[in-house]
């Protein structure tokens, strides 16, 4: 059975570009018994952005109780935080020693920040604090530490499976065989989801649908959905917001029909109608369960603290080798 | 009562130098009731450099058998291993997102390096690791996490301790006071010991005496100490080292008659015989103390081990404080 990895840093509020890209392909996979699963709230690695107390808290609960109503399976996954690993950060500490510092100047997220801050004419480590420089030592703790044989990760966090292979290896022929190799899964590209205004659905924006907006913000954000000038009874052509979303939330029967009556002609309207009922019906389980959870904390607590233990298991185990391998002398 | 913290990076073999100009010190210092004073083995400090298990291993046993052979009582001093208080990579890894990236390039032993780099005609970070980088980093953490009010330190290492101040400064305003800010106590200069050949003692020099030289092999490094060409029976002048190592050794009357047989005129051979016998009286019994205690690493082990639950102790007080003010959830 192959380990995998992932890894969700609470932020902010997960929306349906955050549901149809991340969190049900990912939980669909956990349904695949070739794997066993891992995936962790990144609380740590959230603090290079999410400094204030109450929004991390949270953010915090935000996520694990998202990824549950989304059908996350605590039976199926081991769900934890990372700040219920402390190994970790003691993994990380190790392996910067094996980092050269030339590798994480050319870390992709560090290099973006620093060419905006070179054409803003800034110095170019303006505003950069050494978490978010450090980000691919401690998701390489994060991978080692679990011994994960996969990472799914879209193409653009590629780079940082090979940092961790790379540190890995770079430690195995000092030391003698340490860490399995950890490899990328590259996810499929679903596409971008579109947002309300037509362009990719982000945060940064303004265009997002939160998964759990409540039946009377999910209502108001579909009809803010632009449209174009087409007049009501003419017929629509299919490449619009509004048929792109209906197609994820409805089967591909529901879609034709759908197809047909925009082709044939109903108002944006209606037409906006029909895409509400459909996506409420869809997501008001999943919204309930949600509310559900973030009402009793304390099942998300038990779930984590289950997940946190099953995760140091394998977690003492790596630090246990680590220590030995590099000379740390045991008195306990 | 004020609480001092001193580390102590197990990178090599103790000589003269290190047990004038730190040991001793330290170990008065932790005399006076004043201070509760915290001494630990930086061994993951030492992962810099040292990057092979049986030297880390063997250093850091001859670093708490040396220190406690030249007198550090236990019972004072809170003698511990940075490996055994993991605490501190959780606190090292939280304040990285603190600490901007600027302050770390600022960093002396950084800049240092980049500047023998660039003479050298290499890349700047040639051969920098992010262990190095991250030092002050990992330093802070240390200080922090057992709340001391003193460290102290060389003049060079000054910076450091403005760092762990800024850091923790940052830290505070952003969350409520959280830290006490560190102070530095910087010793006094007792100038720097002379190493065999008159230059100051010092690994890179290979003129180091070590403390726990046997017999024949301190006898073989007292007659290789450089003297002058003056004859057997002229009068010797004062400044040299043959007279500066016996002033460190002997007591005021005994340097005085020393003195007075060298201008006298004795024979540098005499006079090397009669240092080596006061050196050899003053650390004989701290060899026979440190060779015992080579031989019963169980009694260091226990000292540690005592060590390490009472660091522990602090560092899990201000780890949960660090915790609750970030806005981590606790789920145990």
């Amino acid at each position: 059975m192959k380990r995998i990895l992932t890894g969700v840093k609470p932020t902010g509020i997960a929306h349906l570009g955050n549901y149809f890209g991340a969190i049900k392909p990912a939980i669909e996979l956990s349904k695949n018994s070739d794997y066993e699963c891992y995936y962790f709230i990144a609380d740590y690695h959230a603090l290079t952005t999410v400094q204030n107390q109450e929004e991390l808290f949270e953010y915090t609960y935000h996520i694990a109780c998202t990824w549950l109503a989304c059908g996350l399976d605590p039976n199926k996954v081991v769900l934890y935080k990372q700040s219920d690993v402390p190994q970790t950060f003691e993994l990380s500490t190790i392996l910067s020693n094996f980092t050269p510092k030339g590798l994480m100047n050319r870390a992709h997220a560090y290099k973006a920040k620093v060419e905006a801050n070179e054409e803003a004419g800034e110095d170019k480590d303006y505003g950069i604090n050494m978490g978010l420089y450090c980000y691919p030592i401690l998701m390489t703790a994060d991978i080692l530490l679990l011994g994960a044989d996969f990472v799914p990760v879209g193409i653009d966090q590629k780079q940082h499976i090979e940092i961790a292979r790379d540190v890995a290896s770079y430690f195995n022929r000092k030391y003698g065989n340490t860490f399995s190799l950890p490899e990328e899964l590259i996810s499929e590209n679903v596409g971008a989801l579109v947002g309300l205004d037509g362009r990719k659905m982000s945060k940064s924006y303004g265009n997002v649908i939160p998964i759990f907006a409540d039946e009377a913000k999910l209502k108001k954000l579909v009809n803010r959905i632009v449209t174009d000038s087409t007049a009501p009874d003419e017929p629509k052509s299919l490449d619009n917001t509004i048929y792109k979303l209906y197609k994820l939330f409805g089967t591909e029967e529901q879609a034709k029909a759908f197809a047909q009556k925009l082709q044939k002609g109903i108002s944006w309207g209606e037409a906006k109608a029909e895409l509400f009922n459909l996506m409420n019906a869809y997501l008001s389980p999943m919204r309930e369960k949600y509310n559900y959870l973030q009402q009793h904390r304390e099942i998300v607590d038990e779930i984590l603290r289950n997940g946190a233990q099953k995760a140091r298991e394998l977690a003492k185990q790596t630090i246990k080798n680590v220590r030995k391998a590099i000379g740390v002398v045991e008195v306990e």
